[in-house]
């Protein structure tokens, strides 16, 4: 039997709280089983982008990462994010090593190519060294990775914190039993966002695909649950969208992903 | 006989030269045996402190590394600096790992105890993690060290890079012959600091002290030279002081430190 592997993916707004944070960290160290933290940005890139005078570029609605912008982004994430998260977890007594796809060469990625869209310092994943994540995890080190990739050629990129832990859920998939956990603010997927109640306790990619249409799921949520579909697809055992109250709670509440 | 292990401090003013940077990088990944890099900070603390509106502050001449100084340390050297390096040392080949001393552990140190004067969140080194080091350098991994440690509990330290790279050369001697090399803009220790032919080739503690007195060495080569001193005197093979132009040349010119 494999052994069972968490991949935690916390959100930007428990990043911005810190007493949220870090009782959430507080949960993780419990895990007794591998696991593997990969967290967000927050709003303080954007806070730091003001204080500098780098305006956000956005083109039709989305992000651009300019120079400027991967730059805020390496500070905030690789830097007082990431190694903030570390040494609370090391003081927790969690063997936390924070990481970027650059260091031991983690995450290779493209730059996305440009069609109707620039989106500037982005990268799209190429390859996970899973070999060198397993050699972490086999020493009891808990890597902690920030949401920054590398072309192999000197250049960092910025890349998605949900896409970076599904893809890593799906590489680790043959050799653990991956759970999947993407953690944020809300108690899961909802059907009315102010409503807890309306929570979705199983969601199939038959229904995922109906609310979108109806409109039901929308937004930031589209591409977190595409992600967490393609990770269940190919081959993690379970995807699981919780709020960090809830997290490692006896009973995992949230939304479960489902195949069918 | 004990394998070699270089271990390479580069200072501030290479750091903010990206031509010079790239070049000392290139030159030392063409080091076959296991070695360390370890960086300082260079300018773009104090520009990003301008820019946020952080006042440096100084007492008797020294800096003080507030609450907020602190974040910007872990940025700039924990974040930006520290993930370029070790981008573009993957992009040419060095399987690099960048590290502050809470990552794996790696150094614990304690809030420097106050004194005459309150420097802030300063932390003085109690423990390299050799086990943890080694254990990288065994797998062909090159740390890359960015000079902030830990207290154990959670909180993150600003530690002088210097100090860092004796204390590692210091504890890493039992296992290793280390090279420790001190590489920043000028060609080494010089008896006129405008005159690069003045180079003090050979140095002894002995002399150092003479010339300490009669302040022809003075300022920040008077810390340098008293840990390089120290790690000598504490079993690392050899201490050398170089420019980045010199740096990996046939001969290593500059100034290597002498026992007697």
């Amino acid at each position: 039997m494999k052994t069972t592997l968490t991949i935690l993916k916390i959100g930007g707004q428990i990043i911005d709280q810190p007493k949220d944070l870090h009782d959430l960290l507080q949960k993780f160290t419990t895990i007794a089983t591998p696991k593997i933290l990969v967290h967000g940005g927050g709003k303080t890139a954007t806070k730091l982008a003001q204080q500098m005078g780098v305006k956000t570029q956005l083109i039709n609605g989305r992000r651009i990462t300019t120079k400027s912008m991967l730059n805020i982004v390496t500070m905030v994430y690789g830097g007082s994010v990431n190694k903030n998260i570390v040494a609370q977890l090391q003081g927790l007594g969690c063997n936390a090593l924070g990481l970027t796809g650059a260091d031991m060469n983690m995450i290779t990625a493209i730059k996305r190519p440009v069609k109707d869209i620039d989106y500037g310092w982005v990268g799209d994943i190429t390859k996970v060294n899973t070999t060198a994540l397993k050699a972490l995890l086999n020493i009891g080190v808990t890597p902690v990775l920030a949401p920054l990739t590398h072309n192999g050629k000197g250049q960092l990129l910025n890349t998605n914190a949900d896409t970076i832990a599904s893809t890593i859920a799906t590489a680790l998939a043959q050799d653990y039993e991956v759970e999947l956990i993407y953690c944020f603010e809300k108690a899961g997927v909802l059907l009315d966002i102010n409503d807890a109640n309306s929570l979705v306790k199983q969601l199939s990619k038959t229904t995922f695909i109906d609310y979108q249409q109806q409109s039901i799921i929308k937004d930031g949520m589209i591409p977190k649950l595409t992600n967490g579909f393609n990770a269940l697809k190919n081959g993690v055992n379970t995807v699981n969208i919780c709020s960090n109250q809830n997290f490692n709670s006896p009973i995992l509440s949230g939304t479960e992903l489902v195949i069918s």
